[in-house]
């Protein structure tokens, strides 16, 4: 199985040609989008919904992710198999949150121009690059044959939140299609906490406590809840919290205990 | 074969996410895109899209539809088999439209949290519920083993046009997305009717006729036709009908026999 | 393998019916998505998209594009045979590029309604006709039985860069998701000339040279470079050169050799 992510978007058919130079390598490899969605060149993005999605796949998966700006420069293309499953991507961070809680990766530079296409272009590695890549791996290519062994590669950070005796300093990580706004507190940041007695700001607006479900909250009333990915997220029911609240990635949530 | 609905966009990785849930429990299953491209919480318009597309997919395939604002609450997850269909969604009437025409129901809750991930997130029942469950059904586990049988589900209801002798007042219940205006007024409706001589009136717009297809009218004329979903439709030839007339769902068309 | 291009967009269920309708008469079918978000009736778009993607699929792909406003009226549906290759749509120009560089084509007038759904619709013919019809063809019916052989079809002529001994008027012919603009000015064409001693203008803007990748440019500088399609682009390194240029299909570029 081979996923693909990437800031494609849907317009252009870049995403169905590199399906289709997987095709003509592998014609029996399975190819899953996660998503082509993720905003032009937000890395940061990229790795916070790869990092979120790749467990929900069987091990072995190979992962491609596509977030680009510097292709064709000095970055260089890498393979990291960790904990057996398997991420292709340009070296700027894309692929480093994902990887981030397993056990020591194994880093391979593609240096080995033998698998990737020929003529290269500079601007597209989606095409050119990668996806030769995971085609070739995915029918059984040692990942020793795509270059050598490396021992660093770019880790993106995500601003952690600061947490003292009764307050918790976050901010917007990741605004959904929803409009909903995903914090970097996670679910443990509040387990010593009595959720029902919080008070959680954001902008003007203050949230006394958090809910189970969206539909928990009376209509057009902000909610705090614990969403999929485990974080403190703020919403609004059957509405966009980002539209409603004006909120934008790195917006400050304060949560105090009450 | 599965079949994924939803109202989850483009953007986020909910849908990829859903099927590696789905690749982990069965890899050899088939999974195609119905689309998620219905408007955020309308239900009526997933239930409508799901009625118009199901019969064109081979009969055992399995119908996933996830328009879930009521997530996480007291709505119910259901699998619903009939005339050798099934579909899988929450109780709110996104699976009703397309069940409507069929034979009798056998209706499922699906309480058997044995087929759900755990832990179960409460805004998410997409990847944790309706997924695994299309999943291990398509594996061949029996309807009965997910839940039991009960015997109501919510059915929502379409707007019916109202029909005199000589007039027919209907409305628009759907809008795809080159701006085609879907009424609720079927083919049959007009069956009696010479359909060269009508009056058929939109916002300030009169149309004469049908037309067969969307060429036969001038360039930047209303036209108005029998479409795809057997419904009379308004449209623009090379245009967008909903921004030139100002069109939305609930709008007023009446069709008078000239 | 049966690949699929469009304008129907992401917000429908067209292209997820298209593929029920393959399904039903050849499951073991895979189709694959080009895209769908060739702007709405922009056939030229749509054909050079099919241009630029074609090779990169197996030796026997099922190319299936419709842009079609003309659908139900006197366009004719063809099914193409080129080169090993097949091209199935409306006869608007839309499959005539990919075609062009090929050796002669086979054409079919897609007459044989035995292989159409009934009814037929006169606004959907990709469920309808294009998607069975590919089906089919899959499953190895042979070209002759869907029609007819017919000697000419409709071509579309891509507007051609003016060229003197020092100077090269093109224009721009395709936008990208990033806002990246390509022109047809192809690399051959500035072959014999110094590339680090160019004068490049577009709108207001004057660029000096051309370089192998976007990141090579100064941030927010105007950047000219070769892309994946082997034509001549202008970009902005991490922004949308469409919208900080105000660029759009048809604009003017000029290359002087300084």
């Amino acid at each position: 199985l081979i996923t693909l992510l990437s800031d494609f978007g849907y317009k252009d058919p870049f995403v169905g040609v590199m399906k289709g130079v997987i095709a003509r390598l592998h014609p029996a490899a399975a190819v899953v989008d996660l998503t082509h969605g993720i905003p032009p060149q937000d890395v940061l993005a990229g790795a916070l919904v790869l990092r979120h999605s790749a467990a929900y796949f069987p091990r072995g998966t190979i992962h491609v992710a596509v977030v680009d700006p510097g292709v064709g420069g000095a970055r260089r293309p890498l393979l990291i198999e960790s904990a057996g499953d398997y991420f292709i991507g340009p070296d700027n961070g894309i692929l480093s949150l994902a990887v981030e809680a397993r056990e020591t990766p194994r880093i391979i530079h593609l240096s080995n121009a033998a698998y990737h296409l020929q003529p290269r272009s500079a601007t597209f590695h989606g095409r050119d690059v990668f996806a030769p890549v995971a085609a070739h791996l995915s029918r059984g290519v040692a990942p020793a044959a795509f270059g050598e062994t490396v021992e660093q590669f770019v880790r993106l950070r995500v601003p952690e939140s600061i947490q003292s005796e009764r307050e918790l300093l976050g901010e917007i990580v990741y605004i959904d299609g929803f409009g909903n706004l995903f914090t970097n507190i996670l679910e443990q940041d509040l387990r010593a906490w009595d959720r029902d007695k919080l008070s959680i700001t954001i902008g003007g607006v203050t949230i006394g406590r958090t809910e189970t479900h969206y539909g928990a909250a009376a209509s057009g009333a902000c909610v705090a809840l614990i969403n999929s990915w485990g974080l403190l997220e703020i919403a609004l029911n059957q509405e966009s919290a980002e539209r409603r609240l004006g909120a934008k990635i790195g917006d400050k949530v304060r949560v105090f205990a009450a």
